[in-house]
């Protein structure tokens, strides 16, 4: 198969006449570069099915470069490649000869351990090119995969003798857009990526970026046109394009920082306390930089690129892996109506001096023994397979803003929470317990306690912990994207692996599809979640954008599930009661809360038959309509029960969609249950005026449904006999 | 007993003429003040045995006062004591009024588990005065405790209301000294305390400070009259004086910052990456500072403060923690004669994907199975406890200034090493191995090591461990003696009391008497040890200043033993021989090395005796002649055979001591083996000059010995039967 061609370098006239000037007053140096450059020729690698065409060059300074079209339409703009190095007086940015290159191609199904669909193709063409810096003699070399959605790149530095170890001052990589697209984006920030999203043009990002930015309990923007991965546009002329990030490893997250004169983004990685941008040392590779590229925007979410990118698994029995609905004593805590702590009395707690014994408790703590049966009950009742408690350890009177370093041992429950008590109810409701470690951030607290931390779950039947990083990281200074901080939530998924632990980290670095090699990652935070909208609300549309941006990395812990928007905080959850159901088709997710109290799922038993039903794990997915900011809707098939669980959530305008139910087996007939925003339906005014319809329905059925401004609808697709449909209206 | 006396404050008078001046444009608020300060008088503690009296006071401004006066002459004049905070708008410095205070003493006696005695006078009498800041409320205590060797006090911050975390941005803890002193100083540094120590008036500081700063791995001076502690001094008028520091934990190290006008030094904490100097949690303390004062240098010798303010151990069976005497694959790395790693070849190192079986050996790797063989075969042969292997474990060809942060897993042999080959051929000849682990300052990779680590050397048996922290810290910005890092130092102390593991930590912060409460603490270096001797050389009169300096706060692992002065890199060990066989008496330590080749011992049997009797655990010590710089003589009486040894190095200049043997049993009869310095012997141009003479001695006898520039003596001295005395010349 030709994959690749060389063709003659397209500016090379241009660049001729360039050099005949340059001659005249050149050195023997320049003319050295000049006769390098003579023999760059661009070299193409186009997509299995042909629409895409990346091509590589190098420019008449020996730098790096490529461009990525899609169907003869400009994706990436001629863009350079490199790296700004600290200690070297090269940098790794320009003089570069092709030394060799090489072509391949793969094609191959693996099966995830969890996931959207059951099984990935990997079908991509590969450009791999060496290149020699001709005054160092060091090497690099960029391997390209260009697959049917779109292109990952990213450097290699083998092993040699002129470059061992290497301090980056800062990735040189650009993306050079074609236009002024229209882009959803989050400040670019070395802390947090807690940001509800701003919908503009890419030369509207300076003036909005002051907006954009709110407040956060640990933040560091950088640039008034610095951007997170995954950066969701859209082109003028339709094209929808997402650039990010995959297997960051080792490494520093990557930013977006925008020319905004000439619409270039550049690469910006996130420094250490000192400026430093990534510790080095041969053999070592990039993570892979993606651009997934569509027509329509449902491309983008069918894309398994960053998956792909990333190596098969490591761990080699899986079968302690497994998906979980949950709930937990939780959303009493976010919204104010119980706390952590177990007392108020303490101004700072000294783990192992303080006598919690000799306090007074504040009567709210909700990690109580008591409050916890409660849950497992309700847990058990409804067919949940685990409880989530946090505050049950000791420290929560002071763990935040306090920089303190031991903050909390991960071991010592509070005195009014009976850890085997908790173990031997639940165990006997047949209920499994999620473990909570905070480490508010103090990241070499919680390595030293790691072992015990994790040891005590054992010991107590734990199978999946909840983690968190909230606040600034102690050692001070350093930032929470680093590569020295990103090399540490890595250890703690790999020893958590040791253990056989399920990890779900929260304000941990946005996830790059790490989650193939290390499935014990069954989810991260790393974004806005739903615990903003007990702290001021979110933008109603909120939903409609992380599918396209935060979960291109992997499954998000959005712990939907919220039937009682007008919160005890006062805060008001701008999201219909439909809505928040079809998040749990919408928001794919391994892990699912029902974060809400059991008392408001109480008060609407029929909604809530939703949530018990609807799956978590997945055979197919289909991405029926979707428009990043307006409206998502996907169908998925159960891996288990063939079910099929229909999602819908919609931007600020009503708006009643269309989806055929032609993914339905034609042979079989069905029962939809539907649960749908009502007519006068509104996120802020009317969140919970809702309506449950059933219908028998048939591949050939089609669904035309309303959606309330921040609403959408859940629907629930049986096989159903003919005895089960009698008597119900055929749907359209 | 009248500890304490209250006293009418002596300025009081021209206070109150100050008073009505300020009164005249006062407002209410100097007028509160004021009247504060009415009721503020000094408060007076003198030590056990009436010498030393320490005042305490408030000033005018409210701000807490110490001096203090040895036999009435003054040691530390009117000083100032607080602190700057970080995130406080009002520093703890002033507007405090004395809410209680309250005296006590104590006469205890303790046991060391090892030391220059077997018993522990603490005697003392103590003042604690509780301050509280008028303005905020809030409350710290100062405890001062004096003994008849000197002063040590410290802050203390208990739970309150007002105080429960902060930031300490400096302490600001002045020692106001009465005159223009020698001192004995080394640069002020947050990375390293190897330098050569300076001789020189207080005001001379700064004009040699840019001679002093000479290069390290990792240096970062901070100011041209700061210094170190332990700082020696000595005054005009015969005092000798020594500030330090007692029980750093979990605090940063503290140097002394000089006001060279009014000769006034301040507390200079070291910084963390961003300049915090300290992050504290009530209840807390500050460690203690000392003032150690003596009519002559021995009393600087004798004082056992820094050890009495530190706690009694936490180690509760501590029959596993033994001294032990060692040879080791290690000075012939140092000198360059064989190297740490295994291979020239590898330009990077990554531990678990570099095969080292591929690569060529480069001839001169110092840890092979049979290199190490021989030191066991020798140290069996002549009764060594131990054997030091450097080198043993993958990862050297790159470990050095690379700031990598994995750079050692402490757990692999290169391939030459067979540790099970060591193991078992080491306990057949009943002799133990010494573990190394360098860190190359890389504290996290350490801390995630640590346990795999000491559990392999509980499987081999190892019992000790070398550590160390060469190399800038990683994170980057931390520096070596910051709160964050002398924690992490802690850390490894107590982790290695867990697993029972004898510490020997290299490049850690100076001890300050922690191995009080963790007696497993056996040596740390530092300080510029023997090793400097092969990196051009020490000055030669540099061992008799490191027990006035760097040993008060524990042994020190000095590694003597050098025979052979013109060592294989061409560098030049700035001492005689008979002064490297002293040092095993005046360098304290419970770990105590033969540093040089078996080579080099064999060459001189006679002399190599000396190291091979000399005991390593004390009953009792005697610090007969002393004198910083110039010449210090000690006799120590061995804990399990009551054998005497006396050791005498000597400065830069000839000199014959004359000392007494009255602390022998005057009914007994000995045998004293003197190894001395021959007349002609010099440091630099004879060292090798030695003899070693025989005498019959008593408690009457008086030995009159010189020891040339750089040398010194070693005697031991053996109860004799009249059999043994035979035909033996009498020592006058």
């Amino acid at each position: 198969m030709a994959l690749l061609q060389w063709q003659g370098d397209k500016s090379f006239i241009c660049r001729l006449k360039f050099y005949v000037v340059m001659l005249k007053k050149s050195t023997f140096l320049l003319l050295a570069g000049f006769f390098i450059s003579l023999f760059v020729e661009a070299q193409v690698l186009r997509s299995p099915d042909g629409n895409f065409q990346m091509e590589f060059s190098l420019t008449n300074k020996g730098e790096p470069s490529y461009q990525l079209n899609f169907k003869n339409k400009p994706v990436v703009l001629s863009s350079l490649l490199g790296f700004d190095l600290k200690n070297d007086e090269i940098d790794l940015l320009e003089g570069f000869q092709v030394k060799n290159s090489e072509t391949s191609s793969k094609d191959e199904i693996w099966n995830p351990v969890w996931g959207e669909e059951n099984q990935i193709r990997n079908h991509y063409n590969e450009f791999l090119v060496e290149l020699k810096q001709v005054e160092t003699g060091r090497i690099i070399k960029i391997r390209f995969r260009l697959f049917d959605t779109g292109l990952g790149f990213r450097y290699e530095f083998p092993v040699q003798e002129n470059m061992g170890h290497f301090v980056v001052q800062e990735e040189r990589t650009q993306f050079a857009m074609a236009g002024d697209h229209t882009a959803f984006w989050i400040p670019g920030d070395y802390d947090t990526q807690e940001y509800d999203y701003m919908e503009s043009k890419l030369t509207e990002i300076r003036s909005l970026m002051e907006e954009a930015i709110t407040p956060n309990a640990s933040q560091t923007p950088f640039s008034d046109t610095g951007v997170q991965t995954a950066l969701m546009m859209k082109s003028a002329d339709g094209l929808y394009i997402n650039i990010h990030e995959a297997a960051l490893i080792d490494y520093p997250a990557m930013h977006l920082d925008l020319n905004d004169q000439d619409l270039v983004f550049e690469s910006h990685l996130t420094p250490d306390s000192q400026g430093n941008k990534g510790f080095l040392v041969t053999p070592v590779q990039s993570p892979w930089r993606t651009v997934i590229v569509g027509e329509n925007a449902a491309k983008i979410l069918e894309s398994r690129i960053t998956y792909n990118l990333n190596e098969p698994s490591k761990i080699e029995n899986t079968s302690w892996i497994k998906p979980m609905k949950y709930v937990g004593v939780w959303w009493e805590m976010i919204t104010g109506q119980s706390s952590w702590a177990y007392t108020d009395e303490l101004k700072a707690v000294k783990l192992g001096v303080t006598d919690y014994t000799q306090v007074k408790p504040n009567g709210k703590h909700g990690a109580t023994t008591a409050n916890v049966k409660k849950y497992i009950d309700f847990a058990a009742k409804h067919g949940f397979d685990g409880v989530l408690v946090e505050g049950w350890n000791v420290g929560w009177e002071d763990w935040f803003g306090n920089s303190k370093d031991y903050v909390f041992d991960f071991l010592t429950p509070y005195p009014d929470f009976d850890i085997d008590a908790v173990r031997d109810y639940a165990k006997a409701k047949g209920v499994q317990m999620i473990m909570h470690h905070e480490t508010s951030s103090s990241v070499r607290n919680y390595e030293r306690h790691m072992d015990e931390a994790y040891q005590l779950m054992k010991d107590y039947g734990y199978l999946a912990v909840k983690s968190g990083y909230v606040g600034d990281i102690i050692p001070r200074g350093e930032y929470h994207y680093s590569q020295w901080i990103v090399n540490h939530y890595q250890y703690a998924i790999e020893k958590a692996a040791e253990y056989q632990i399920m990890v779900n980290a929260h304000e941990a670095v946005r996830p790059t599809g790490v989650a193939r090699t290390w499935p014990n990652l069954i989810a991260n935070e790393s974004a806005r979640g739903t615990e903003y909208q007990a702290f001021g609300g979110s933008k109603a549309n909120h939903v409609t954008i992380l599918p396209f941006t935060r979960q291109i990395g992997g499954p998000m812990d959005y712990t939907p599930g919220i039937f009682e928007m007008d919160v005890f905080n006062g805060s008001h959850v701008n999201s219909t009661l439909a809505n928040q159901l079809a998040l749990y088709v919408t928001m794919y997710s391994p892990l699912q809360m029902a974060a809400d109290y059991p008392e408001n799922y109480d008060r609407f038993p029929d909604a809530f038959q939703f949530i018990k039903d609807v799956a978590i794990d997945w055979e197919k997915s289909l991405y029926l309509e979707a428009e990043p900011g307006y409206y998502l809707t996907i169908a998925r098939k159960a891996k288990d029960s063939g079910d099929w669980f229909v999602g819908n959530v919609n931007g600020m305008a009503g708006r009643t969609g269309q989806v055929s139910f032609n993914f339905l087996d034609p042979s079989k007939s069905y029962i939809a249950v539907i649960y749908a925003d009502k007519a006068d339906a509104h996120f802020k005014s009317n969140p919970q005026a809702y309506e449950i319809k059933k219908f028998a329905v048939d591949a050939k059925s089609v669904l035309k449904q309303f959606s309330a401004p921040g609403g959408g609808y859940a629907v629930h697709i049986k096989e159903a006999t003919k005895e089960e449909l009698k008597g119900l209206k055929k749907l359209k």
